[in-house]
């Protein structure tokens, strides 16, 4: 059964610290299970577990603004509900920082906190429009790295690339987590479309529905497919070229692991959004700028 | 204990069908949780329940746009994960929408579906700015006389208001859960600020940190307070103000509820920012009509 899964389902692997106040329901439903379990074993034979699910590695690039503590809030409401789920939060920063540390170390999550921080010529500017680099790559190959150097793939496993302002529905979780080499399906709000899409015929991929530049080796979005743990480990240099050009981050480290016609398509044959490519307004500070001036700002001890 | 509360976490109050592939974790638990509570039945006697938690009624104004759907589905996750809360989505329409309708049977959470339209001159227009016309006082109001008419408060109860696009941390219902008139704390990123908050001195409420007017009654954002069901049925004149000025649809609601005197502050005598006024982009679908001018755009029978 899916039982001792469950229980492990929020549990660390590292020894931090956890704040039993904010995971009353995950942590009271591990101890109640555990201690039933501890009766009922004395009734019942032992049966043998069914085969773990394999683990969902979902790694996040993240950086400090107003808005990110928020962001991995609401993010990490989703992953409590996944089963096996391991998440890797790798900071854009020369380290790591307070704000990031605490917040997960009471997610209640399954965790691994890395950093990088991007290169100077490779960070966008104030006012560079958001497309303008591609932006996460180091972040993204820290993640691959500590994966290749921690985790042997006996049991199967997935990694996905979920930035920290998307959105994600449980089910895709479950469409991606018995992913043979690099499954696939649409993203909503992305592109400046409604949805991107791969288009199936006869269970493969054969083009893509996008807005941009078809002609790309692999025209998704980061949020639109998942590659399993033991494609990666058996191709230890594909990683993500900071240096693509503009649309082609995704190709460059697909096109060294699989071709268009191995891709797996989910989501009930690429025909169902599961997943959005949502963005947050900036939050203006122009009333905090005033209230400042005069001496009347907001604490900045404040975390906010 | 909370085994009860806890097996309840996620039933629904009417019978609509359930998908329970989206379900995957909360479902298990409660089956594995009865099936166990079966068999140690047999071995202890009955024990006293504690009382049960107060409900949350958490009541969501709503309405059709691009990112509807990913934000009602981020926000559901939350939800999900506090125990004995009552999700009242309202829709700004004419009728319930196919949209909001499934997605709230597949959500796993107990809900309400309500709907009312704004008049047409009480509507934001496109291009107004966000602050121009108080929004969803409408709404708020038909979730307040669902309640009036279906509830009664024996066991305490706990009303918010939660937009669909603000992001919430678990914490925050933990606060609010045993408000006995109306209680508040800070938010974050709002009125062009760091947070607003009320300042507490001696255990009550002096004043308030907040950018623009101060001497509003009750200078709070929607998502900085929560009123027992209590007070709400004792004073069935109370609602929102639809014709209130800009910054005074809270107040319109809570002078007549509540003096400040009597405000219970929460979230560390309000030093702790437990809620933040996101606000999502609205996606940019320059592409999609550039695609639909070559008859190439989007399906529409997608869901997004």
């Amino acid at each position: 059964s899916l039982l001792p899964q469950l229980i492990n389902c929020g549990q660390r692997c590292d020894c931090t610290e956890h704040d039993l106040a904010k995971d009353r329901t995950i942590s009271r439903l591990r101890e109640k299970l555990h201690s039933l379990l501890e009766q009922t074993k004395k009734a019942e034979p032992t049966k043998p577990l069914k085969p773990p699910l394999p683990t969902i590695y979902v790694i996040t690039p993240t950086y400090a603004r107003l808005v990110q503590k928020a962001e991995l809030t609401r993010l990490s409401h989703t992953f409590l509900l996944v089963p096996q789920l391991h998440w890797i939060v790798v900071e854009d920063s020369p380290h790591r920082t307070g704000l990031v540390s605490e917040f997960l170390s009471h997610s209640g999550l399954a965790f691994t906190h890395l950093h990088v921080a991007t290169p100077h010529e490779r960070k966008l500017q104030e006012g560079d429009p958001s497309w303008l680099k591609p932006r996460g790559a180091e972040q993204r190959n820290e993640g691959l790295r500590w994966l290749r150097e921690n985790i042997r793939s006996q049991e199967g496993g997935v990694i996905y690339f979920a930035d920290d302002d998307n959105t994600y529905s449980l089910q895709l979780f479950e469409e991606m987590r018995w992913t043979q080499r690099v499954s696939v399906w649409p993203v909503g709000l992305v592109g400046g479309m409604r949805y991107e899409r791969p288009i199936v015929e006869q269970g493969h991929v054969v083009r893509f529905h996008t807005g941009w530049r078809p002609s790309r080796p692999f025209p998704l979005d980061m949020a639109g497919f998942a590659v399993s743990l033991r494609l990666v480990l058996a191709n230890p240099e594909a990683r993500f070229d900071g240096d693509a050009p503009m649309g082609f981050l995704e190709s460059s480290f697909l096109q060294s692991l699989v071709t268009m016609e191995e891709l797996e398509p989910k989501a009930d044959l690429c025909t169902k959004v599961l997943v959005w490519h949502t963005r947050t307004e900036k939050p203006k500070m122009k009333r905090e700028e005033a209230m400042q001036k005069q001496g009347l700002g907001s604490d900045p001890a404040v975390e906010v």
